[in-house]
């Protein structure tokens, strides 16, 4: 048997039908099933049959370490796409050393894992980073902005970026305030690795793709719609948040529906069918805006959680202790803390530190000109971000400090569909 | 004419008719619509027609600053609710003064402000704050848990707890943990004030009363279930968040539907007919535990929310400059931080802190048992807080802390269904 035979693979009473791809280790055996899924098998005591060779051609794999072009032959036909892989679930497969998973893939490797991904599109495969994304930077940030605007600058139709989910959306969001983009930037992920019959990598990748072809030159963030594997949704990267710890749905476009979605169903069956990408709402053409990278971030900013119970006190010892450039405040309802935090909030501002308001809620947006204690906030110079998210906030205000001269006027207007036009708060 | 008339407004091209409460200050008139909704109307300029005089006998107030009794009369056939105000929207009404909203009423004028609370329950009246929910603190919740007490103690059949809508969550679970309860204890609020024709008011402490007077000994959040005024949900007090900044509807229980309602459909129109109460799941019933308060609480717990960029010099100084009994993080995903916060927080656990995590997805539960981030974590001694919310696990966490001999354990266990039994993690 060899990576490319279709097999069939029995153990331990159960029954693995499809296409063998290259192992991840001496003791496994990776199989392609028909549904799209690779799973991993046990190799002792596993009773394989060839049931026909050579169904998929598989180039042996390059150095991970190695970027560069694809080996597959260009196809004047076909768009470019680049494929950017930053590491996680997607980019990763069971180490059977640890019994965990861990990143080991570059964007070769996620061609050879993910066969479907042929014949839509030439490929260039960039390798930024290779970590869990709980590990990601801002300075990572910057590195992979760097890489997304030479891919464009060098005739790319569309880029995928692979990301782990824990931090995509802060990633996405950076992204789309650090770049002006002529051509679609698409993140996806994957909720369960490669390994797992429920693995959602295959119609992940397979569907940012067929969006990173679309005329949608926004940051977007592509991940399944629902439980089911019917549809991919399109999510615009400043407005998600991942709200599920593992669902594969967990991606969800606040307060509204998705930007758009990528139909699956039509292709779920494995063959080539054309895929309908679709869109709800306004959103930017290709080749509206030129190619830019402002890359630069003022990483002095601190997100503060306003929970009952914190003090002023702590909050003092925190800010006096990291003395940020920027802080974005966490509070509560409308965007209230405790009054006493107040007078510390006021004599950031009065320092010419911009204190930014956003609420835990995550739905709706910041009002504080309701209450008592939001008009003191108000009066103290404290920022309204109106509904934009907190985190996505926090990496508006790291890009604001470092590019606009005025960060208080950036931080109440949309740059990247972050804040949604203003309307009557209570209607 | 006067408070308890029937009558009819117009002011300005809008014309209201209802009963005439008293009002709130010189300068307004207060209309109690045949909805159930109270409307403020500048005075100036309004022609006041009566239709019809004393509809409602309505009484004078007492002293804002004076608890006790209600002053309408004791029916054997009717159960006793305590009504606590804490403050909030639901006991407040706009201040022409400056205009804005301020708390200044107590329990007596909010039965004075929803006559449709008459009937339904004998009522005793008690102030414990008159406070803004952001304002807040651990001492007010001893000085509330003491409250219930004393009103159980004293007979009541079941306690409604009047509270802004802001950190209602927090107060709810710090009640659940502190209290051993054989009566409902059930948390209401408004998120629209008394003077708007969309006020929440008058639905949410009526209902509350109801489920006040049901069967579930347990901590309840009770508010608008939806945008319409047909039903209220009763939400378990562990699993609540405010979801939303302004929509009536903002309370969610998270991962589920929530454990009951308030059906409040047959009484829309304003008459006194039963509203049905009704539970999904198995709940605590009346007197299957025994009256007690433990109200102590540790109050050094610091939440910690990780977000990408905080370096670990940020937790540093914050951690230091707090020295916390206890940390709860908010991390990512499944419950993970950046890699170089770990020997951080194994530190701590070396020195007698402990260190929960819980996921900002908010839906879901941590499992630091498939990454390797997550596997060093629990190596350095960090404790999974499964599907508890971070808002509640701080409250659990500072409980626990003055109360239990094994924090750790009792951080796994669910003490008042703030954490679901285990289940697999991706299934």
């Amino acid at each position: 048997m060899n990576p490319g035979d279709r097999v069939r693979v029995e153990r331990a009473g159960a029954t693995y039908e499809g296409v063998l791809l290259p192992s991840t280790g001496p003791d496994s055996l990776v199989v392609k099933l028909a549904g799209g899924y690779n799973v991993g098998v046990d190799r002792e005591d596993a009773d394989v049959t060839v049931l026909e060779s050579d169904v998929y051609s598989i180039e042996p794999g390059g150095s991970p370490d190695e970027g560069g072009a694809s080996t597959i032959e260009f196809d004047d036909d076909l768009p470019t796409v680049s494929l950017i892989s930053t590491g996680g679930t997607i980019a990763s497969t069971v180490d059977y050393r640890t019994g965990a998973v861990t990143a080991q893939f570059d964007a070769e490797d996620v061609l050879r894992a993910v066969p479907d991904l042929a014949g839509r599109a030439n490929y260039r495969g960039r390798v930024v980073a290779n970590i869990l994304s709980e590990n990601m930077t801002p300075a990572v940030w910057r590195e992979l902005a760097q890489a997304i605007y030479e891919e464009v600058e060098a005739g790319a139709d569309g880029v995928v970026v692979m990301h782990g989910t824990d931090t995509m959306q802060f990633t996405a969001s950076a992204m789309a305030f650090v770049l002006g983009l002529p051509v679609p930037l698409v993140f996806t992920g994957s909720q369960r690795s490669a390994d797992r019959p429920s693995s959602d990598n295959v119609m992940n990748a397979v569907s940012a793709v067929e969006a990173a072809k679309a005329d949608c030159a926004e940051v977007l963030v592509c991940m399944h719609e629902t439980g089911s594997d019917d549809r991919c949704a399109l999510h615009r990267a400043t407005r998600v948040r991942k709200n599920h710890t593992s669902r594969r749905d967990a991606f969800e476009t606040v307060g509204n529906e998705p930007l758009g979605w990528v139909d699956y169903g039509a292709a779920a069956g494995g063959d080539d069918d054309a895929m309908e990408v679709g869109f709800r709402r306004t959103f930017q053409h290709r080749d509206e805006v030129d190619l830019d990278v402002a890359p630069e971030l003022d990483t002095d900013v601190e997100l503060v959680k306003f929970t009952p119970g914190m003090g002023v006190d702590a909050l003092e010892a925190y800010l006096g202790a990291t003395d940020p450039s920027g802080v974005v405040v966490e509070g509560t309802g409308l965007g209230h803390v405790h009054t006493d935090w107040i007078p510390v909030l006021r004599d950031l501002v009065d320092d010419g530190v911009p204190v930014v308001m956003t609420s835990q809620c995550l739905e709706g947006r910041v009002c504080d000109r309701v209450y008592d204690t939001g008009r003191d906030l108000l009066d103290a110079g404290v920022v309204e971000a109106g509904d934009t998210l907190p985190g996505t906030a926090k990496v508006k205000l790291m890009w604001a400090l470092a590019n606009v001269a005025d960060v208080e006027d950036a931080m109440r207007t949309s740059l990247a569909g972050e804040l949604t036009e203003q309307s009557r708060p209570w209607t």
